[in-house]
């Protein structure tokens, strides 16, 4: 039975296998000292246009929210986040357990996104309380990108949150867990090089697009914490063998790879938001990326579940639910088939 | 200039001072071994009718606050809370630094307090959710009584928070920091008893309340985290001479000293309360204790404060904010009486 | 029966008691904004003649180390501490509930003192290892003065010390829980002007040298960790009613009271010390102030316990113990000549 | 120039990278609940003869250490280790990031071993003193096997420190990084299934023994830290792609592959071995596994590392230093004709 269920249950893009094995006996030094993590490391800058940022290269997107947040952070600061963001929701409290808040701001718009105005109020109610001493300072500003329901920032929206955040002497960060899929949308105006422009420090995510595992953290124009190798360490994030993700994202940056992929997920989304606005189904928010929420009736839900793998979202009303269909670069035009068969099954058209 | 700005103002009542002086140069083990903690402790096993309950003295609030949470919770929950909870906004952040979550649930009835039915939606959302192993635990639940905003629980309310509480198997634990206030108050049917017999863990405030400083932390029927001395010394808390709160308890819960001067700032803040409703102005909410939140015109507070001492507590609208004024033991007919006059000038009914 | 066991055993000096009462009524805002803790911190500033000097009132010495420690440290640095230093032994491990390692180096003179010349070599040998980034990074000293052992530095060695740090930009801490009888020893050329010149944070210990609680950090030339006043909340350090800890330094620190007791105890202390010198006795190491580490046959420890109180400190050898005897503030002549007779009858001359 | 400087050089044992190829675009469940990982968990227990243990998959060996040590020990607990444990030295304070105290014993036998006597007597002093409740409690034992010196524990070695843990109601830990090296080495009478009678949890690594990346944390009998999964995530150590590790760890014990590629680095560092001793070279202590720790004139060192890569360790006196030379799974005997040519030349037999 073929799976939608997220878009991470493949293993990685066959060219990124061939790199792991081409490379496989080569001696390198360990803790990212190797030149593949160098090379690597050179495309993202090159990429952002941006030869000064330094990259580091961590696992997953957990660890790398903890340690970003963690590191950027001052003891007596927390994040502001969306209150439907990935660090405030499903992190099982990594950033409260690294000693942080998250100051969750309801998200305005019910769309997963932090408006620019809103934390600005947030940050003058902040400072104009005047027990505000006695309150954790608004330290930095998480925003994921795409966000937890698949929708995008605009590059006017992100440079307005760029300039609320630098106005308050806030670091701007950027979770690009599903970054690939929110560069290769249609019609987005968002890029690398403007992430790099706006952001304190962003990651570019592997693990969802195209690699075994595998996040790089960017910190444009090289301003990063000190002693940040340390602090990785000390979260049990160095790689022994850090060669595992450079080989990957080198492999995955090259000739575009990472673009032609996510490109590849949002037509694949396409196809999947096709067949069921043809069932006549609604969507929970329109989403331009590779995830897509769709709101069925419960007994729909059952009957689909026999035939084709999706996630279980969240309860809609006494008798819908919201559930997620990813794409991924993984996804096959035969899987695409699968589910219209599927739907057309289960959910004929009234 | 008389204020009531707060209620913490003096130093600490006369009674307990002449206990210290009385006790001063005996010699008495430290850390809490001494005879005046012991009786304090008797008599607060007899006033909650407890011969098993344990009790720790610690110096304030928020410490008692970040001991309690931390030490009764798994490290993998978090502790549920009204969004206005004072550990959720008003302590810095000491629960997250001790890498605990804030389950700050929005309080339905605006009243600062937290409904039983709110608690047993949301845990039962928690666990409704199929990914809530990636989430953070409900591991109890956290009331101040009376609220941040002054108001109290019935008996009622109480019992049912307990109930749901102990269906989902978490410990209920209620802050009293003002608890003599809310004792006194009339019309509440809340007693000691009741909250040894519903709490799995509250603590008796003593520094808002008569004395210089100190918080008695309480565990009906005895039950409490192992080793909970050693953690107490761990996160700072643990007094070298803890006869100094032990003294000033034993005084306080001496002949009811304790609910007496919890009446007697009752009755004060009745007259502020009347000052200000006769001036025809209008309360943020309805407290029956010594806290008064009254909503002023902006231009009034400006006044009014060349004359008397209160607390901005937040802005209503554009004209007006809402201010406090707090009473205690150590209110005198007195300052009521500047209060009055302050008003009729300040305020002059319309 | 009297008792040596420490050096908190009883209330506090008659004139911090005096002053409680004068000022108790006196209506003052809380949090250390009050009149009482700006005169100590005035006191302060004179004694130390440092008027840029920085204070900050905490309520006892484990809560103070944990705060001064966490806050001065980065979080991928560790405090260096003498093996048998109170933060690595006797603290319930509240330095690593707050993140951070001891970083314990053997007492070379095994006398509790830290010398200059061994902090100099590990931290050099530190930075020599190629492995170091994967370490924790030495980043502050700690020393205790008066030692856990009694024992005192010179100015020379905390000169020294105080070089050694700076030259490795490690800031200086010195613990002064028992400030008071170190400074008031005989023979010692360490005074306040000299702490403020050499460390970059000392305490000044209230608790034990006769105040019911207390200890101020100060800061030398105001150079403090930023949002000070936010991270003591946050450890759940601050005091709503700060002037109870403010009346009592303005009090001990008034006309000489401090130094005056502390001069008290260390005669107390000599004559402690010659009553078990007359009975043969050794001691565990040359202490010139106000503890006494006496090594007595395990037979004499139980036979002279019912006679007068004291500390059992460590195991000597087979048949040997070290004990503790503490003088004070509050120690009377009388306790001494009780102590007097119990030796005499327990340990008579051989 | 061929390297022995450590035993993460290369990438992975070509069987392992084929199973990556050949399970590359099979759809599986995330966060460990594939079927790779399953069979890997299957494979272990059988290896372990344990139908009953339960087996996690992290990353790498700082975390698992950081999370194993954290999810073990209550709050008021350390963990005993020997002063050159990985836990005490190497990782940059992971252990004391999550909250808890190392308590570092001298390995009283200069090899980096812990012998059960100085546990037992460690933890007896501990419980004798009076002043234990404000010391951190000696909560779980750590060991490396082979230690960070590549020395191996006997079994009865193990017998004598389980006994002694579960006397003292301590879990052991076993730190196995390079137990891959210790299984195979000629000689030992310790096994997996004698590990999982002795041990409380252990961790089987995979990193330095064939794999890319992944750790195997075992707890045998089944018992578990609560919610484990849970605390795996707050970590940041759960990994999405969860199969990486479980394919990798099935390949890996297919066919004994484990313990024949851990042979073959044995049989590669006596190859080591011999051409050191026929230079007449001394060793800093006898390791009968991988890493093999030379004594070394600097001049020499200088020397040789212009032909041959590898470790400096520590300096051992003015003119001579402690170099190490591992080898791996990964070691060729044309790399081991190239270092007998490099000693050849540079190391002439005097």
């Amino acid at each position: 039975m073929y799976s939608f269920a997220c878009d991470y249950l493949e293993g990685c893009h066959e060219d990124v296998l061939k790199a792991l094995s081409r490379t496989n006996m080569v001696q390198a030094p360990g803790y990212g000292a190797d030149p593949f993590t160098q090379k690597a490391t050179e495309k993202i800058r090159q990429l952002c246009r941006d030869d000064a940022a330094t990259v580091h290269f961590v696992t997953g997107g957990t660890q790398a929210n903890q340690l970003v947040i963690d590191t950027v952070l001052q003891p007596y600061e927390g994040v502001v986040a969306a209150l439907t963001g990935h660090v405030n929701v499903h992190e099982a409290g990594a950033i409260e357990f690294s000693g942080h808040k998250v100051l969750a701001l309801p998200s305005a718009r019910h769309d997963g996104k932090l408006a620019a105005a809103d934390v600005d109020a947030f940050v003058k109610a902040f400072y104009a309380d005047p027990n505000h001493e006695h309150m954790v300072f608004p330290g930095m500003v998480y925003v994921s990108h795409p966000t937890e329901y698949g929708t995008l920032y605009t590059a006017q929206e992100l440079r307005e949150l760029s300039e609320v955040c630098h106005k308050h002497h806030m670091p701007l960060y950027l979770d690009g867990a599903r970054l690939g899929y929110g560069l290769a949308a249609y019609d987005t105006d968002v890029t690398l090089p403007l992430l790099d422009e706006l952001c304190d420090v962003f990651y570019i995510g592997g693990t969802k697009v195209g690699a075994l595992s595998g996040e790089a953290i960017v910190f444009p124009r090289g301003v990063e914490p000190k002693h940040f190798l340390t602090r990785i360490k000390q979260h049990g994030a160095l790689s022994a063998k850090g060669r595992l993700i450079g080989v990957q994202f080198a492999a995955l940056l090259e000739n575009d790879l990472y673009f032609r992929i996510g490109r590849h997920a949002i037509d694949m989304a396409r196809e999947i938001r096709k067949i069921f606005e043809e069932a006549g189904c609604s969507f929970f928010m329109d989403s331009p990326t590779n995830q897509q929420f769709v709101i069925l009736e419960n007994e729909a839900i059952q009957k689909l579940s026999d035939y084709v793998g999706f996630e279980f979202w969240e309860p809609y009303d006494e008798n819908h639910a919201v559930v997620r269909f990813a794409s991924s670069w993984a996804t096959t035009p035969e899987g695409i088939e699968e589910l219209r068969k599927a739907v057309a099954l289960c959910l004929p058209r009234k």
